[in-house]
């Protein structure tokens, strides 16, 4: 009797093995609730040819989930009813019949709310999956610094902030996955970099620990005046993650030829209503200034480039990064995803679903 | 005894005429009434050594004379209470002390809403004082496709539209003084250009006439729906003059990579309320679309340039110009310039001071 190939009895063993899900179950209208998510099982397969099975590790929860969630155009296609809601993450190959993956190499990918996922050979860049080094970053830090949150921080403030050194650099969500590296970034690059979060913890540890010039606490009271005292200047790049009363009030401090990068609006995307416009947006003609939106996506051709920069601040300790790590498992992915809007989160949202 | 000389029995002929003024009275709230002027006159004084005395020809009435008359940091400085009301005008030179220009010589300056306008040697570039030839354009055409809403056209569509042929253009106050030229321009330069205006004579004359390919009437009922239809590739550049739900709705439309340009947001410069911000913004984001501000007065080295460029296109017979001639004097500023607001002008609004 013959004996068993290793990718027999690997195979073996995933046969046995439960992949739990989290699908959309229903559109949301403000907040997600349980009502929007249902919960599923399904054994686990194996790869067919050209193809991996990659077991997640991390999952990143991002605001822009939300949005995936609506029906309608946008700069990708909804979540549709009934299907594994998108996420991306970080997970471990554990059978591949593709010789550019082995098993128990570390990639990143968009597995969805899943705890393993099956990549056809055909799908394989759909997915983003890539072989991702643990000597450049911890697991963590691939779905942060140099993950989609970094590389929309890089992109964003790079080439549509148009950063220059002794400019004024203005982040909300300065706390967040996005804004504490645009604001690393701008220090970086010699500018005077105000940040612009809730609550005085976050704000000091923005200060403190990443080096940021200054941090508005928005729930302390007038952001208007706090920052005419820290922008004495002017805002010269707005990196915008929040979108309403904040947005309008920066639009009042802008300098002549300022940037505006929208990159998200958190506070409006569970808004049962029509959205807040800024109301100030003529600032724009009075300052010849320019808001402009930018997608990570489009810059997939260089996020090499980027990841190779950032991962050298990170080794000369130029650059620091925080992740919230949630353990639970995606079962606890609806409960956890909620804390993007609350505010609870403080730093990069990341739902542990396995252990190596 | 000795003989006057010409410019002595000038001096002598100026001394008996009176310089009617409109002064700015007090700050509107909402549309300008009555009380917000004041009617003056004073003697003409002859100019000083360097100096040039403009009898005041024609005058420019523009929107945005609205946002000079608010209290508040702009573009440029508000017109200050008791001050003879701002307006860019042509004129003909009546008495000079400069060699640069001759007494006859036809000139564009900012006269203000006054009957004459004594300009001192050091406050011509103030007054943005220039000799114009009447060889390449009509006095009205001077204030209109080669004055500042034919440069607004100009730098606004060239500069910050970006325009490729093939692209379509979305032009708001189509039958307006920079709404006409922008989409005349666009279509010299290969682009579809859509119009929007309000009513069908207007609509129907920026076809037939301006040659644009189509024109939305915002009276007419659903401009979305409208606009689909005559934009079915969508928006790549939306030049706005009007702000409102206009713009909001044609953010609706636009494309990957549009731009707009924020030019004006007349339907708003009345409001008593806060201004309404455009929901839509977020399209900018989903787009990767920018947002602009512009104000031509950055464009003044360039100004030859254009004006040689539009004077070419005229005199081709490839673009057309439209002023709507108000006869009155300054006394008839007040209620002439309210034609702006309601929607009641059709081409570039100009008040006739004085015949030649």
């Amino acid at each position: 009797m013959r004996r068993f190939t290793p990718m027999e009895t690997l195979m073996s063993t995933l046969a046995t093995l439960t992949n739990h899900q989290v699908r959309l179950a229903a559109r949301p209208v403000g907040l997600p609730t349980g009502a929007n998510w249902s919960h599923t099982s399904e054994p686990v397969q194996e790869p067919t040819v050209g193809g991996v099975l990659v077991k997640t590790l991390s999952l990143s929860l991002d605001p822009a989930m939300r949005g995936w969630m609506n029906e309608g155009k946008s700069y990708i296609p909804p979540v549709g009813i009934g299907e594994v809601m998108r996420a991306g993450g970080v997970g471990v190959v554990v059978a591949s019949k593709n010789p550019a993956f082995a098993v128990g190499d570390h990639v990143s990918c968009s597995p969805g709310v899943q705890e393993y996922c099956l990549i056809a050979e055909g799908e394989i860049k759909r997915y983003s999956l890539a072989k991702i080094d643990l000597r450049v970053g911890s697991l963590t830090q691939w779905l942060n610094v140099l993950g989609m949150p970094g590389m929309t921080a890089y992109f964003g403030l790079m080439d549509v902030g148009l950063p220059k050194a002794g400019q004024t650099l203005v982040v909300s969500g300065a706390a967040g996955a996005v804004g504490q590296t645009v604001g690393q970034l701008g220090k970086i690059l010699g500018l005077r970099v105000v940040g612009i979060a809730g609550g005085a913890t976050k704000c000091d540890w923005v200060v403190r620990e990443l080096g940021f010039d200054a941090c508005v606490d928005y729930k302390a009271g007038n952001i208007k005046d706090a920052l005419r005292e820290q922008c004495p200047k002017g805002v010269d790049i707005y990196f915008d993650n929040v979108g309403g009363e904040i947005l309008d009030t920066v639009l009042t401090r802008i300098t002549r030829g300022a940037r505006i990068v929208i990159c998200g609006a958190i506070s409006q995307y569970n808004n049962t209503t029509a959205i807040k416009g800024p109301a100030n947006y003529m600032s724009l003609l009075v300052n010849r200034a320019r808001m402009e939106g930018m997608v990570v996506f489009d810059y997939a051709d260089r996020y090499h480039l980027a990841i190779t920069e950032m991962a050298g601040y990170l080794k000369a300790g130029k650059m620091k990064s925080k992740e919230d790590v949630v353990m639970g498992g995606v079962q606890a992915f609806p409960d956890t995803l909620l804390k993007l809007f609350n505010g609870e989160n403080f730093g990069k949202l990341v739902l542990q679903v396995a252990a190596e």
